[in-house]
């Protein structure tokens, strides 16, 4: 057996045979989160637009356009001195799901129209590979160079999760479990004076580095612009905490708790754009 | 046990408790089909718009809008005189998964907008079930009416698998494979003269009843004139032939061919209103 | 594109490449059944045994072996006169999921070990595929001459259906749902006499025929021995009804209670040997 | 909306409504990992026996009973005087899916029975929860005690998972890819003498300690000793490396092939009793 043939078959590999390049797409469902709740995002960071449908939500759930445009507002670049400057606009639409602000029982799909789908700040990087960006690894896997804006590996993309995570927040807050997330470290300076027990949503949206402590907030901002001066970036920590929840989520073997959020979690930090 | 706990064991029911009519939502991936071209269906008739979501196609397929166009317009009502009267412009538009005519291996999310939200040639209905449209079914299982057109149950929701199968007929004729489908019985009327072996799409699309024997197609047209005249519809058969398909497609089990097309098949036919 | 690579696309195929016949396997999850209460069915007719894995059951279910073995002694072959003779002793063990005579919540295994694994009797198949077997497909979809009794197509395979469907029975019974089935048709002898509404268990196996109506059910009897004489065997009908079922099970698109059910249907009827 | 009926929403609890004590069980499928190569593991450790079913192995891929068994006794306790001293004695049986040493395309399903299953060397544990071994998690998740080595998450249950392994590195071999790991820390002694591009299989074997450096061997040996000698255990890294992987494996979003080694990880560490 020739270890080119791989692709065939561990990966169950749907592919178009007859390209010169490998085109390698693995099976499963890449783009759905979760069992009852289903989240499949959608949307490249220049083309029409990005977003999700949610299968799964409970009818007669209150939500509102505005709650969800809520947390969108909250993600954008571009809302601080010390974010991308780049600016979107990223307004929600529902397209289904939701009738007289109650959820239904039907798939929910949201749209975000992208602005810009030219994506002419990123001409440049059409000669080589971006760092952090998957550029290369798309390349091999697909046969398709997303030069416009990383494609699927854009930050854009979470545009879908946020939305379906703002649907999943008001559910969840039905049933009193609120989760909160908080900035605590920033390059080397660490933040410890949080207490995970009291901390309001009130005190993290205090301030434009999303610290409770104001003390911290400040060293933060000021690190962040002193990096940026450099004409640099640098890495933090978000601290996250889920409370009222009750006892016994998750499963003992392959579906715990950490592991379905670990699933989540490495496609969402480590980019070098947002 | 009470009987009445069924819900909240077998159906592992997603249920809003604390309302006053018994809310049941099933597990599962209810809008989702497939396994490697998965589709995922969303919208309401008189909603924003219908669509779909296909994960799994692989890249550098060629796919244009018109292509897929082509398909709901051949879906359509109100293309000919035998055919449900009311008019739908159904514009697709290509929201993501689409570069320059070529797909790119991420999910292609599909949009039909509807014209008319306000569903007013439906209000009639408020007052009391429609037959065979599952409202009576739904306000039990959700707790909501979908009055506007049937909600889900509506005709509208096969947009979204039209768009989708659209996708999936380019992808298949890459590798010689054609699925055909033409009416070969209207009410008591059969046409068995067709061969299966070569009949061609343009012999189907040559008259408005599709089906491709010229002299069955106007006894066709004429039963449904003649059944219209009477405030009536009836029932009919669609024959479908697919030529080219591999051997040992479908597994010994439980997703045997017979059983995968059934799982899409109840749910397309037996509706009052398509 | 050659038409050979479909089953490189379509499918997902997983194969091995470098063999000198074609091999295809499907993707997805060919031996699984259900979302909440998922069945996995293992075993081939003359390999060590045939049994099932339920993964979902809720915990603190009474169940004993006996329950199980009950319903393996009532699908068994040589039980009269109109069977096959072949005598199976079916012996379940439970190896996991139930302790002392209750669920635990963990998946539950169940083993029939299979009495003579050598196949003898069918030696004689060797030199031809059996019609109704699928054995040509199975050896082109998988490269494997599955001569010993059919494989995963014998009807062996469904000892685990049988025993997944006594928990299952049992969690039902629970909630006062009750599903009866029972032969209503053999060759052209139709029994409409019986009422599903009142129908009993006990009706059902008062006779070798399981018809729940004496007088048909002799007919049967005499019918079925008519057609053995003359070295043949003869189709029938099975109706099945489930009572106290409540509203709203199923769901409006893809897994419609109809579809669903549909699923399980083809792999089990239309076999030769059962 | 009262918070105690979470479960009967964001969990789609599966429950038996009518028990006092609060029962809840995940939807999903929690004993199954894998898309293509789909594995479910049973079993507890004081029940009959422990083992897995494997779906979707391709036919014809030579596997015999015996590199199933290598692979356990690698894993099995008892091994030498570093490691838990009580013996298994764990013999594998294959049930189903090979035939004359090579897999068929059927769900191949593994058989490790339990010598002792009376469990009399946790008797003492009856009247507490132990640490680290989720025995207050799984009595009021499922209202069972599992006091008899710690039911589902028992160091046991990764017995199917070990043989499991066996099969899909077989086949990952048949293509020249190779996993390997070792130990490369033990409480505070570090290790990071080895070259991951060359370190070999025989290397990693030729100590108790499975350090591929003998000097480092050594020293985890008596560190271990060390802290036994003090009624303690201790912590250690466990490195692994996979050479020969082709790129592109994982999908850009979910399913990121860090995110589906996430899902196994946390399942088999931090154990007490391994």
């Amino acid at each position: 057996l020739q270890r080119s043939s791989l692709c065939r078959i561990a990966v169950s590999a749907a592919r178009v045979g007859c390209y010169s390049r490998r085109v390698v797409t693995a099976g499963g469902a890449p783009n759905t989160w979760g069992n009852n709740f289903r989240v499949t995002t959608f949307g490249e960071s220049h083309g029409v637009g990005v977003g999700c449908v949610i299968d799964g939500c409970p009818p007669r759930l209150p939500i509102t356009r505005e709650e969800i445009q809520y947390e969108l507002d909250r993600r954008k670049p571009g809302q601080s001195k010390i974010t991308t400057p780049r600016k979107d606009e990223d307004q929600v639409e529902i397209l289904s799901g939701v009738l007289d602000g109650n959820t239904i029982g039907t798939p929910i799909a949201l749209l975000v129209r992208n602005k810009d789908q030219r994506g002419k700040d990123y001409t440049e990087m059409e000669v080589s590979y971006r760092p952090s960006h998957a550029d290369a690894t798309y390349d091999f896997k697909y046969g398709v160079r997303a030069v416009q804006g990383g494609g699927r590996s854009s930050a854009r993309e979470t545009i879908g999760r946020v939305a379906a995570g703002a649907v999943a927040k008001r559910l969840l807050k039905c049933f009193g479990v609120e989760i909160l997330a908080w900035v605590s470290t920033v390059k080397d300076i660490e933040c410890n004076t949080v207490d995970p027990e009291t901390v309001t949503m009130e005190q993290i949206e205090s301030n434009i580095a999303r610290c409770p402590d104001q003390e911290y907030a400040e060293k933060f901002v000021d690190k962040i612009q002193e990096v940026r001066k450099q004409g640099d970036s640098c890495g933090g920590v978000v601290t996250m905490v889920a409370r009222g929840v009750p006892r016994g989520i998750g499963s003992p073997v392959f579906e715990k708790l950490e592991a379905e959020l670990a699933k989540v979690r490495p496609s969402s930090i480590s980019r070098g754009e947002c």
